[in-house]
């Protein structure tokens, strides 16, 4: 399958590692592919230069956001929070329109210093602002509540006996995104919470995954509703 | 142990009667404790009117909120969130200080209907909001995160294999609620998350818990966190 992917930081890279493995057509899109090829230092967290990474790819294409929109029939937002709205305005609304997006952006605001907030939440979501700018797009928030490693591989955790949340409007795009995280990423309980409004509560749950993390110690955690 | 149990709604009733059961000396605090015993209509929720059901209990103290909190070596607060600042006002500081309080409350706004949103999130809490307003009284934000029943008994579901949550800035505190959590409410697994600005994420989770409660149909749920 033809799938864009926008953003190449940790979250773009886990999933466009992962479509490739499985075969698929997959470019990614960035701001300006010539400052991404000419990374030459590892990024903050000593992950190594996009194209060092790439390397090892060959198959996956690069583009700049506009040409991964177009490139994809499926594609994945895997920008940063606070730089998703422009990144899929530069995408530009006719190439998402009536494409399902997989938005995988969480609005954390790192600006004051650790711990971050939220720029968005509460009464508004960052899910429900890329709905309502891009109202023809058909938006899927989900995978936002887990690291990026465990985005494509649950099952190194527990043996995959953990949940994946999912939020949106469009039935059948939730019933295609369902698909892709059982059948291509491995999980296998996903809770439709309802609606894209229901992204607030996806949203949220990132401060509290923030002290998980720093509680417990590994950013490898995640949570298993009982019932 | 002479105990204090601030708020005659689901949660302070489930809390009380554990207490009495377990044989302390419990008072619960009402803001106008004539009107509390003149209630003659089951609540919204179907629950008796709060006489019939302290008819159960002969051995349960009710007072006022001052009258509650000078009872209680121990303190709870079970009011609902957004009057919980103004209960433990009419409690009276010098009766709240140096003591433990078990705070439970959740900064719901029901104001502009369903689903609610928080009136204080993100960069602050409700759980900070009272320990500045009270600097000398040893705030211990935990149990916020489930259903009343399940606070009392986590064994219900899942043979307990659950987690819960705690946030305070006095390690002691944390230490004898920790105690409290496990040898008498019946808790195996408390996450400390840290200093009592971690109730923010603790306090966040409400609305994704409010959306879990539709979503799987049953209040009877709780996250297990694995890792």
């Amino acid at each position: 399958m033809k799938i864009g992917v926008l953003g190449t930081g940790t979250v773009g890279k886990a999933i466009s590692a992962k479509l490739v493995d499985l075969g698929h057509d997959v470019m990614m899109g960035t701001r300006d592919v010539a400052k991404t090829l000419a990374q030459k230092e590892p990024d903050r967290f000593g992950n190594p230069p996009f194209q060092a990474w790439r390397e090892q790819r060959p198959a996956l294409k690069l583009g700049t956001f506009a040409e991964a929109a177009v490139h994809g029939e499926l594609l994945f937002n895997c920008t940063s929070g606070v730089g998703s709205l422009q990144a899929l305005e530069l995408a530009g609304e006719a190439n998402l329109n009536d494409k399902v997006l997989v938005d995988i952006s969480n609005p954390l605001d790192f600006s004051q210093g650790m711990p971050p907030s939220l720029f968005v939440s509460n009464t508004d979501s960052l899910g429900e602002q890329i709905q309502r700018a891009f109202p023809r797009v058909r938006v899927v928030k989900t995978l936002n509540t887990v690291t990026a490693s465990l985005m494509v591989d649950p099952g190194q955790l527990a043996g995959g006996e953990h949940d994946i949340l999912l939020s949106g409007n469009d039935a059948e795009a939730k019933m295609q995104v369902t698909a892709i995280l059982k059948d291509w990423f491995g999980w296998k309980n996903v809770i439709d919470l309802g609606d894209i409004s229901t992204a607030r509560g996806a949203e949220m749950y990132l401060l509290l995954w923030l002290q998980l993390r720093s509680a417990l110690g590994t950013p490898i955690i995640n949570f298993k509703f009982v019932r």
